[in-house]
């Protein structure tokens, strides 16, 4: 059997099968209703909200399409940081939208800080909102969101932070009312262990009074989809078997506790980075994420993907290599899911075997 | 266990639901090349077209929004006619992109004619594109898309006809290619016999020609999602187990064949609308959809929404009622999924108790 090691999808545990295999309920009956009361209350949990949350069919592009539509109107200013594949989207498709992106760029790899982000805001002081991408799947980046949304709300808190958290909610310490986010967004393929095709979202009370007015058949507005989550049910067809899947994974964090999942996925990933670094390989971030390891190797006689090509046929384990600029430079690891040290172990085995042909 | 007689959701049959919970292989891997090029083909099929096909995470409504967003741009002219509850948001959603819509507005219930359409169009001879609502689920009607598609494509063969396929790819007669539909759209949980959260897209190689180019990580653009499917590839993270379920279904359809499912369907919507017939009921549309019955019944006993409880809790038999302002006047049936006559006999002789109280 082999061993899905990429940061998104990850392997879906028997548990979560289980539940997805359930009988479909409709989505316009009292059941559904009752069931979806559980499952928002277990996704506040999830975000470490009180507020309002919802969930929609869904990937985790769209999702932050999504939310930019809905919280931005064309002609509004916003800062977005740009410093990866998924952070640069983000960017482009607020552009896409016209609205004014101030557009805070570094290198790939690179985290921005507080005081960059305060800089650029100083410069553009009609600011609305701040789009910033918690972990950067595609280098492996983590940037300091608590610092940077302590320093954004301080300065001025009518400000609305929108958090891609798709590849840091579930994983890493993540605080979404403590921390002061007005709208984070999550994909049921990644700490949650589902199939993709479900987001979730968790807004601010301010955020929600500022969700833009449009029309109630308008799929991609979140103010239909969470004004529906209110009253347990669901603005168009609910992906009812994902939302089983999604709840048993829920139901997974509830019972171990969010710190206990946070703290496996922090050691399973600081022993990775040491062994990386023990061999002569290089973390590519200069804030590595917890939530997957992007990193090189010490090695000439294999290219990137030759070694990926190696580690799934010869070893079962299946690891992605690098996005865009990055294709061919680096190889990422995940340490979402069910992860523990010993399947760590077992990429280290490998790696060193072929450092040492 | 209970039946769930709802026009989608509609029950996932045991094959589909062990195809779902195969392992997850991931979207970037030659495998899942290998996978999606035999799906594409089998989705080819079941569209009845040789011209390109694309899948993509959405609802039904999401689907169809998309397909509006991406064949037309603001300020263009296109005809949408309103004769229910989705046929009437598609409106919405194109006025609301800035488009310039004629409306075709008729009472639900009613199906647009040809001839209407012809006049509609004269009287907008811009229109740039036409969308029609094939099989209307609110109320149960279907419109004649083969003699509509051939005269609009008499008058002006660059009008670009956009087909909500929902409730009748699957189900009823279609022919993606023969009859020139530009692009059709369809969901999972309808005759596919899947959770909800896939759309599937057909386009005929002047719709392809005529999608709007915005940017490569726009997810609401078709165009990114047709031209990796060109290539076997996914635009963005694939719903990897819902293209398993949904090949599952796709395979059985190509096995029985359409026409045979096309039959079945068709015996079981003609026996329940005469039973309903006889037992003093009403069809509710005028020109009644083979894929779901709208009805009303002669009895004054029990309210629409008692009758459903009645039929769910004492029967096990669980029906929807209306949407809009159809609530609480009439109730639906569906035809789709794998249903044969002797689940329609089952309600029958329910309704007919129910009638005799």
């Amino acid at each position: 059997m082999h061993k899905l090691l990429t940061p998104g999808p990850v392997p879906i545990p028997e548990f979560v099968k289980a539940a997805l295999a359930q009988p479909v309920i409709h989505h316009r009956t009292p059941e559904f209703t009752d069931f979806y009361k559980e499952f928002l209350a277990d996704l506040r949990y999830f975000f470490q909200t009180e507020q309002g949350v919802c969930t929609c069919i869904g990937s985790g592009t769209y999702g932050v399409e999504m939310a930019i539509y809905s919280m931005f109107a064309p002609g509004d200013e916003i800062l977005v940081t740009s410093h990866g594949k998924f952070s640069k989207r983000w960017a482009a498709y607020a552009h896409h939208l016209g609205i004014r992106v101030h557009t805070l760029e570094m290198p790939w790899g690179k985290s921005p800080s507080r005081n960059q982000i305060l800089e650029k805001l100083e410069q553009a002081p009609q600011c609305k909102g701040v789009v910033l991408t918690h972990s950067e799947t595609s280098t492996g980046a983590i940037l300091d969101l608590e610092e940077i949304a302590f320093a954004v709300k301080r300065k001025n808190p009518d400000i609305l932070l929108v958090v891609d958290g798709i590849t840091s909610v579930g994983a890493l310490p993540y605080y979404h009312d403590a921390w002061g986010i007005d709208c984070s967004v999550i994909a049921s393929q990644k700490a949650l262990m589902n199939p993709a095709g479900l987001v979730g979202f968790a807004f601010s009370e301010q955020a929600k009074s500022r969700l833009r007015e449009t029309y109630k058949g308008d799929f991609q507005n979140l103010r239909n989809h969470l004004l529906a989550a209110e009253s347990f049910s669901s603005a168009f067809t609910a992906p009812v078997q994902l939302l089983f899947g999604v709840q048993a994974a829920l139901s997974y964090f509830r019972k171990e506790t969010l710190p206990s999942v946070w703290n496996r996925v922090h050691q399973t990933a600081v022993y990775f980075r040491r062994e990386i670094g023990e061999m002569g390989g290089s973390i590519f971030p200069d804030e590595p994420s917890d939530s997957l390891t992007s990193f090189t190797l010490p090695i000439s006689q294999f290219s990137i993907s030759e070694i990926k090509a190696i580690l799934d046929k010869k070893y079962g384990l299946i690891l992605s290599g690098g996005q865009g600029d990055l294709e061919g430079k680096i190889l990422r690891v995940s340490h979402m899911g069910l992860w523990e040290k010993k399947d760590m172990e077992e990429i280290v085995i490998a790696l060193r075997e072929l450092l040492s042909q």
